[in-house]
């Protein structure tokens, strides 16, 4: 069997082998030990965000998109209005799935290579009263940009409509802060930064507006605020969990913590990204965002511009070497995705670099040639 | 650390150490090593009920319980009306799901330790033509009953209403061909009797009704039709898959392969049912079912009549000695559950058969004392 392969994808990732060790045992969903270990997440979990006088968290089963869908079922009244900031993939599948649960939506675009703009916002909340609830992505994968979360959070907040937060990819790495940044929920997931394996999700509810959300739900499933009670009561999953998940997600967290927690992680992803950079760079390669409003999870670069390129046969002879790269989600400009996170650090980086200079000769491409 | 507790529960259950190892690398969801996979499974999974050229089958991340709801969502248009054969705690389980997603829903109601009645349903069917779906629990693991499949089956094929299958308890250990038994829907998980981790569910859906199911459901994530569909065209997941979870099932469908399949499963399985029985009744403990409608999948025992008995105490003994034991799930009588299902064999019955008999000992109950 071959050495693993390092992902550079937003997940899943690379994960340690002893968060992977963790999963060698059968845990009892009903019994106390598993119970236990719910019991830590949830507490380390809120941790992470200082939440702990504020929010509450509601793990749930599933990939980071059934949490999201089940936030917006969850939070949103079923006459609830909900207008979606979106520059990116991942803003649309939001807006999709409001649309589809019959929830009224209104999708607010924004260029792809751009951040949201919190002013527009603010015009758009006091243009149309009706609007109850705002969604925004934190780092929108599709491109890699780093929406500016406070200041939507301050205008949601002036404008007291409850904001939606999808940190799928930006949670643990990016800081949030509960005690400063004003959120209804927020999203995210075990296999993104806290560096677990995916198969769960969780959001984070404030208080505050818990109990409204009681009957919302159209779905049994993803009812948040069912599963929030039922666990407070048992201490149990309502419906079986994913203990192997879980437990791999403890281990991952106590790693996070052992690190240094969220600034630690952002240090090492930030390393990462520069590396990456710096050896992408000298290779000719361009990255699609101003580096102001470029998040170190995920960069998105042009691909090169030479007929001899291809993404599956570059794709194909980076993995040859090692390196699971990612495609590209722009609708208009051929990209393609490198990941900093996981559980590498900068010689990953300078390893991956060294494979894309060997894919580019293999296309026949010279390195330093310009991108477009 | 101590050695591994037998998990006598309907799943999670013990795995094999095989199987958990599986979980040891970390695989690129978008990779075609991983698509090989997922497409393995796929096809396994159809040759287990001979459904090759009748069905499709659909993977889902989340709990059993995310695809029972995923299948009502998908199979049924949302002015259908679906009958819910209630002998137990799963069947309110998808009469509430049915209903919270807006779907008209009947539920005819059976006695708990009875089968559900074919012919009661021909002439519900016959009483009422607006119904067009029914769903049957095949084991009913509130307390074990094996349903009648073929029988119900065939009473909806002559009035020529949908069958939906919870199958999730049966699946892989109980006999299900899909040459003789019509059924749209069929619903099963990763972490019952195919001995995988939990974390995934997977729906096979009738060819001939495939088609119209495009667009019914309300929910983005659990649209079966959709993630068939994705699937098909790229061989990906839409949404990240539960990557270790899979390759631990890929890996536990290879051993139920290599142990001779579904009549192997089932062999074993009744070996530990009937070492269970055994010995249980020699410690004065009467099962709650009728032999004749027990499957060998989990039995409900009454709660010995003895008021010194408590399930809590029981329950921490048998554990204390490596067992852990089931709660029941009847309203009306106190009862526990053991599991038969899971990687382990009559030892193991024996054993934990020695494990509550010393648990009776500890609460000062005399071993062969009749029950109620």
């Amino acid at each position: 069997m071959d050495r693993d392969k390092i992902l550079l994808t937003p997940g899943p990732l690379t994960t340690t082998l002893r968060t992977k060790l963790a999963m060698l045992r059968d845990w009892g969903s009903w019994d106390s030990d598993f119970n236990d270990v719910t019991a830590r997440v949830r507490r380390s979990l809120l941790r992470i965000i200082h939440g702990e006088d504020t929010h509450v968290v509601v793990p749930l089963q599933g990939s980071g998109t059934f949490s999201v869908e089940a936030a917006v079922a969850t939070l949103v009244p079923r006459d609830g209005h909900v207008l979606v900031l979106d520059n990116g993939a991942y803003c649309k599948r939001a807006a999709k799935l409001t649309t589809l649960m019959g929830r009224t939506c209104t999708v607010m675009g924004f260029d792809e290579a751009s951040q949201v703009s919190p002013a527009a916002l603010a015009d758009k909340l006091a243009a149309d009263k009706t609007i109850t609830h705002v969604v925004l992505i934190h780092c929108e994968t599709g491109a890699g940009v780093w929406n500016p979360l406070q200041e939507v959070a301050d205008v949601c907040a002036q404008h007291g409509k409850g904001l939606i937060v999808d940190a799928m990819s930006s949670f643990a790495a990016l800081p949030i802060d509960a005690r400063e940044t004003r959120f209804d929920a927020l999203i995210a997931a075990s296999g993104k930064c806290l560096e677990g394996v995916p198969g769960m999700g969780f959001v984070f509810i404030r208080k505050a507006v818990l109990d409204a959300c009681a009957g919302r739900s159209q779905s049994l499933a993803m009812d948040l605020h069912d599963q929030y009670v039922y666990m407070e009561k048992t201490g149990q999953w309502r419906f079986t969990p994913p203990t192997h998940v879980v437990v791999a997600l403890a281990e991952a967290i106590a790693q996070f913590e052992a690190e240094g927690g969220q600034p630690a992680r952002l240090a090492r992803y930030t390393q990462n990204y520069q590396t990456l950079i710096h050896g992408m760079s000298r290779l000719g390669f361009i990255p699609f965002l101003d580096p102001a409003i470029q998040a170190p999870i995920i960069v998105t670069f042009n691909a090169p511009g030479d007929a001899r390129y291809d993404f599956k046969t570059f794709y194909a002879s980076a993995r040859q070497r090692g390196f699971i790269l990612y495609p590209g989600k722009l609708t208009q400009v051929e990209t393609f995705r490198v990941g900093c996170i996981g559980a590498i650090g900068p010689n990953e980086m300078e390893q991956a670099v060294a494979a894309v200079a060997l894919a580019l000769e293999d296309m026949g491409i010279a390195s330093g040639e310009p991108a477009i």
